[in-house]
């Protein structure tokens, strides 16, 4: 066969000239494959939690009806992109062929991966719906799926359990750029820090910043508190709303002589973060928004209101070896790992 | 009097716990002032072009009408924030008294300053309008304002008019990084370069990169084409639509050698061109994001679903500097100063 466009654009049907994700329809017969597909063979799907709660509301709640809507949806559209939400997940499989013009990646027919792309853009063939299992927003099917080439990847760690394996790598990306931006001596703050990535990030900012650093981690609950204690991890923890930007400006300045922070991330669930977090960080400072309730305009103009010079990251899921840096601090951190034990798989 | 907050919160009147831009009223009874505000004579308020449309609408096209529109807002909020675009502006005045804690600052009284943070924070009490100048969305008035301690601003400059100088000022925050994140060497695009943005980033990149970079501007229009050409500037000038994210991904790499760019600035003033910008820039590279149409959610979910290792920045509207580093474009490159001065001013 010929080589396919590396982002997939070789298999939308509609509307046509547009990228996989935001595609209305996409083929997803695998009966001839490009030399650069890699064909899985899917065990599980792991539905973004949106998506999922959405249709697990419109099915009642009844099982049967979730993997009913699923199938409609993948037999319409190609892929489980759900057509409320926008959004998709990530699926794990077995590589069942790999494409001619990609023999050299390191990767055997065999292997179990997760597809870090999401679902949203991934041509999926589904022959049965095996079961659903609501709690952990999972369904274990039959069926095959495409990874186009530029499409990104983790193979399935020996040493920890598949759901723990995927909680770390539905973050992996905001510990990886934590480790590549932190340095020796920062004061870095983790505004939710007792949260999934928030706890990854507070790893490697300690690693990174070393005993001449500072590390602040705030999370809103009591038991987000009580998790970066748990940690073991040399952080000062804050409780407190992070909503409320003079707050977290005078904790902040209280904890650092005034010096504010050399880098800022944001790590929350909820909107209007913006603010406490340029002004938690000192000029020339970087604030790095992994939170995707940020609102791009609200931190433009915030920074620009309250004259901060300060260098505004967008929080990119992917970096180089996202995916081993991540799972890494799990073997480093047994701790960390029993709280994700605990709490997210 | 006291010191109040650099912030300004001290003048929130409602509600309470939030800055001056969200507030819903400020106080702008300057009868009694803080230690660490500056108190301007204001002449001029140049509306923002989103809210001087809705206005004039709202106006139904008659002056008076506006006007009127205006002074109720200022009435009622205690500054021109309007209240259905959110958005506000800025104002040109001259200084009138300069609080006892900013004696240092390098200002005097009656010097004419440009004030470079949004109307919608700034407290503003209305004597008189004089004029409202529609086609320019500007306002003469009679009244004062207050400057905040950590409120950005400009000297006007002696050599150029002052329309002249607020469109550029308008932008300032672009070209100065541009200035900062260039490199001797690198391969810029910018999309949008034949716009207002666009043109006086292109200057600066051309000067950063020098002889042995290579500066390429996407402009949707031939005007905008035109203007590039018309800079003078050794710019590759490329005409077509940004949200086709393959053409630009096609032109790019054929104007590279398939390496791609090492920087991408996006200067569009139209939405869905997150996934040309990344797919135009090479992994490692950087994609400068000051467009407002700007989402957040594309460019983190663009950049993870093609697998590029890209950093994304988020247009601060300031950096030390932009005033001067913009300005000073136009006096180094009378071609853009006429371009601008028959477009923009
Ligand atoms: N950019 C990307 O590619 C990407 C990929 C995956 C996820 N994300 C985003 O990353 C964010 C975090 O995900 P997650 O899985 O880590 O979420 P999570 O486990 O729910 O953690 C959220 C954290 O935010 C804290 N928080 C919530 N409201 C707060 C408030 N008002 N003040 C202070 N802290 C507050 C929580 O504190 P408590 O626990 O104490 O309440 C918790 O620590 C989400 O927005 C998600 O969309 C981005
Ligand atoms: N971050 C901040 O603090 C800040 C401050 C001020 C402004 N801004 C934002 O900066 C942006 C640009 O402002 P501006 O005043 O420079 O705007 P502008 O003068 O209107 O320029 C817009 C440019 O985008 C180009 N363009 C429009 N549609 C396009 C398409 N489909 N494909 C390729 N190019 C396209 C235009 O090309 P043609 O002229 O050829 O049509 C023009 O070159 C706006 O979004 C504004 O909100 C941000």
């Amino acid at each position: 066969m010929a080589l396919g466009c590396p982002y997939g654009t070789h298999r939308v049907l509609g509307p046509l000239g547009v990228f996989p994700q935001p595609a209305k329809f996409i083929n997803n017969d695998f009966s001839t494959l490009y030399d650069n597909e890699i064909l899985i063979e899917v065990e599980v799907l792991n539905i973004d939690s949106a998506s999922f709660s959405q249709i697990n509301t419109q099915a009642e709640e009844d099982p049967a009806k979730i993997a009913q809507i699923i199938l409609e949806t993948v037999i319409q559209r190609g892929k489980q992109h759900n057509p409320v939400t926008g959004s998709g997940g990530m699926l794990i499989g077995k590589i069942k062929t790999i494409g001619s013009a990609l023999q050299s990646r390191p990767l055997n027919v065999g292997d179990r991966i997760a597809i870090l792309v999401s679902l949203s853009l991934t041509p999926l063939h589904i022959t049965e719906i095996i079961a659903v299992h609501k709690h952990v927003d999972q369904v274990e099917i039959r069926g095959e799926a495409i990874l186009f080439e530029s499409g990104i990847y983790a193979k399935l760690p020996e040493d920890m359990p598949q759901k723990l394996a995927l909680a770390v790598l539905d973050v992996a990306g905001a510990p990886a750029q934590t480790a590549k931006i932190v340095k020796p001596g920062d004061t870095v703050v983790v505004i939710g820090g007792g949260g999934k990535s928030g706890l990854l990030c507070l790893h490697e900012a300690c690693k990174r910043v070393g005993v001449t650093g500072k590390v602040i981690g705030i999370s809103h609950s009591e038991a987000g508190v009580a998790r970066m204690k748990e940690s073991g991890l040399p952080v000062i923890p804050l409780q407190g709303d992070a909503c409320d930007a003079l707050w977290v400006l005078h904790q902040i300045k209280g904890l650092t002589d005034g010096k504010l922070a050399d880098l800022t991330l944001n790590m929350v669930n909820i909107p209007q973060t913006e603010l406490a977090s340029i002004l938690a960080t000192k000029d020339k400072g970087i604030v790095y928004f992994f939170s995707m309730a940020t609102s791009f305009t609200a931190a433009a103009l915030g920074a620009e209101g309250v004259g901060k010079d300060v260098t505004m990251l967008i929080g990119n899921g992917y970096t180089e070896g996202h995916a081993e840096i991540a799972l890494a601090i799990l073997r480093e951190n047994p701790r960390l790992r029993k709280i994700y034990e605990r709490t997210y798989a």
